[in-house]
């Protein structure tokens, strides 16, 4: 079993990928992927973490919810990040029985058949979230988180539509599309676990 | 609990929503509105429907799926129909505990909250259960049926476009948007139950 969790930034994406891996017993891939893959090129983790995010090009004032610096970044070893990538996802997915949290997992693995979920929010209980797991000294007004949230996303999806067929977000790429709004994440998980389960055995 | 399915022509949403009604013991409209709304309007239920599905501008030649026949109309009753839906959908949602599939009730119900669902397919599924469920005397060229798919949700899509903010089958209208290629829909019907009672809690 392969799942991929693509994900708007702020909508619980990583929370429901990790409660679903663990639900079903899955081996759970998000910043670990971006160790590998530095590992890989020998290039440093903020950098290889920004071209997966968003081609390299920009250095987001934003931390929450992402661990690592951003350290300068020449273009040149941007298409060697890719290429390390697709090794790597692919790699272990052939190990099978993994969830991969965004990385354009869903595009990469295509030939075998992942259950591709797209988690997603409105705009205010994507700002309510992140300002919930923000650390004490951060103040962004709501204007700033939301352009924010549109260059994050923007990023993925640009590096979606160089991978893939569809859209980043388009309903055509996925096998579900969940919608975070007011709903308990935890709460969900057992049932999405069993619906997952039921539409792989196809 | 007020369920709806939106979903388009093909992808099975009629199923899901049969059986998830069951699931949940809730009373199930899809045809009978349009009965209803007939009744209130004192029109023909081959014009009541044709104004739902595309705002009465169309006669298709499908009839798979579709039992009523369509009666030559007159444009200028089509906002009385619009209003009667609009009554006549209210007044059900308030009675509570049902499910309703198309005729715009996402919209027209957002006031009250309603688990919004949206069913779609890949277009050779959608094909392959259309030819399932087709008379035996029926015989449609693949692209003849993807020019049908193309009219019957473009009605769908205008009249949601006239009723609500958000675009036909666009994420941000919907709870849930379930993609029924290559899943046997009864077997994720329990899970999927699951799913809403627990969203619903909150």
């Amino acid at each position: 079993m392969i799942i991929t969790v693509s994900r708007q930034f702020g909508s619980g994406g990583r929370e429901v990928g990790k409660r679903l891996a663990d639900e079903l017993g899955l081996t759970y891939y998000d910043k670990e992927l971006v160790t590998e893959i530095a590992e890989h090129t020998d290039l440093n983790e903020g950098y290889v973490n920004s071209v997966l995010e968003n081609g390299g090009f920009h250095n987001y004032a934003f931390t929450f919810g992402r661990s690592m610096p951003f350290v300068s970044a020449t273009p040149a070893p941007v298409t060697d990040v890719l290429v390390a990538q697709q090794k790597i996802i692919k790699a272990i997915a052939k190990k099978g029985n993994c969830l991969i949290v965004g990385r354009s997992a869903d595009v990469i693995l295509k030939d075998m058949h992942p259950f591709r979920i797209f988690v997603y929010a409105d705009n205010a209980s994507k700002i309510a979230r992140c300002r919930a797991r923000a650390p004490e000294n951060e103040h962004f007004t709501d204007k700033q988180m939301l352009k924010q949230f549109k260059e994050i996303d923007g990023g993925r999806r640009k590096l979606h539509e160089l991978l893939g067929i569809h859209r980043w977000g388009d309903r055509a790429g996925y096998d579900l599309m969940m919608n975070t709004t007011n709903i308990d994440i935890k709460s969900v998980i057992p049932a999405l676990a069993e619906y997952i389960r039921n539409a792989m055995k196809q």
